[in-house]
């Protein structure tokens, strides 16, 4: 059965990776399924036909036959669980593989969409300057504990999962700030996430609708 | 297999049931699992013991025999897919289930929790009384999209399911805020859930706690 996914027409970071279908094409590159893609217009988000998809007006849904679903994280878990590759066969390796698949969009990202909000939604505030300082903190408050958890290790428990796929998705958002940097463990596993081929050919399938002169 | 999970000695909520621990009671009393509860000081809570289970020193935590893990949505998911009762058994209406578990905790619960930091952590600040109406109106542009699909109906996809539970937990947050108020059908539909006898057992058994003398 086909897979159809959405993506933006034109991204608003230019095809640096960070928006959201690029969590989705990882996850169908990890697994090895070819899946179709939607490009849908910021206008278009706005309007019924898309909003019937996505209630909320944004990217990525993802279609299969008579299913249709929105939220990246449910995506991403649904294909994982559907194929082999992004969760562990083990029952509690598993369970614990979905606990950093929340982890990360709960309790990392959080903090992390905050800060695109001090920095960008909220910049000409005469405020802006004085608060960005407070989101900064309250996102090391969350990298410093999950710094330590990892440790020296390659990923969060054992082998890559669908859990590593989003925390690195999450943690990427934070590399121009230099936030990142102060953790070089978690700098290094973005890095790793970033080297596997499944990420490269999901990067390079979303930049090449954003910079197709490339 | 005994399940143990951790809360608050003392929430700072004063037993309102906003804890994340009256999640997972809640889910437990839905499939009728039996469970017991280890009290943890705000102290232990960052004490190497209670950090080997909850790296961000947070509550709650589920143990069941070698299994131990946190973060709420992973552990009311862990629940629902081992017991009948939170999850329907149709593949696709489980799909999207899930989803609007994912979406309650990643895209309507981020600007709820900004409304914390905004009218608490940050209400010394000279420039707090500008920022909550801008808070407030990211969490209106969430919650008329959530309203809009909701509709009429009583629950998000037909039945009920661990997606409202967490839906109703994440919206119960902002009745305090008054912003509820402003969508009468999400209004009803938190009431709903409350009215349910699972959730009434899960919010006396958080309230005994905070409030023994009641």
């Amino acid at each position: 059965m086909t897979i159809t996914i959405t993506a933006f027409e034109q991204s608003p970071d230019g095809g640096k990776g960070l928006a959201r279908d690029t969590r989705v094409r990882w996850a169908l590159e990890e697994v090895g399924r070819s899946y179709e893609t939607r490009l849908v217009s910021l206008a278009a988000m706005k309007q019924p036909a898309h909003l019937a998809l996505h209630p909320f007006g944004q990217i990525p849904t993802y279609e299969e036959g008579d299913l249709a679903i929105f939220e990246t994280g449910a995506i991403v878990f649904h294909i994982a669980e559907r194929h082999p590759g992004l969760l562990p066969p083990d029952e509690n390796a598993r369970a614990r593989a979905i606990m950093w698949m929340f982890a990360s969009l709960n309790t990392i990202e959080p903090p992390i969409l905050d800060l695109t909000t001090a920095s960008l939604v909220e910049r000409d505030r005469s405020w802006a300057r004085e608060r960005l300082p407070l989101v900064e903190d309250r996102i090391r408050s969350r990298l410093g504990p999950l710094s330590s958890r990892l440790g020296d290790v390659d990923w969060l428990d054992g082998t890559f999962s669908a859990g590593d796929l989003l925390m690195v998705s999450v943690l990427l958002r934070l590399r121009a700030s230099g936030l990142l940097d102060e953790f070089p463990n978690l700098a290094a596993y973005v890095c790793r996430g970033e080297a596997r081929p499944a990420y490269q050919r999901a990067f390079e399938a979303q930049y090449a609708i954003n910079c197709p002169a490339a």
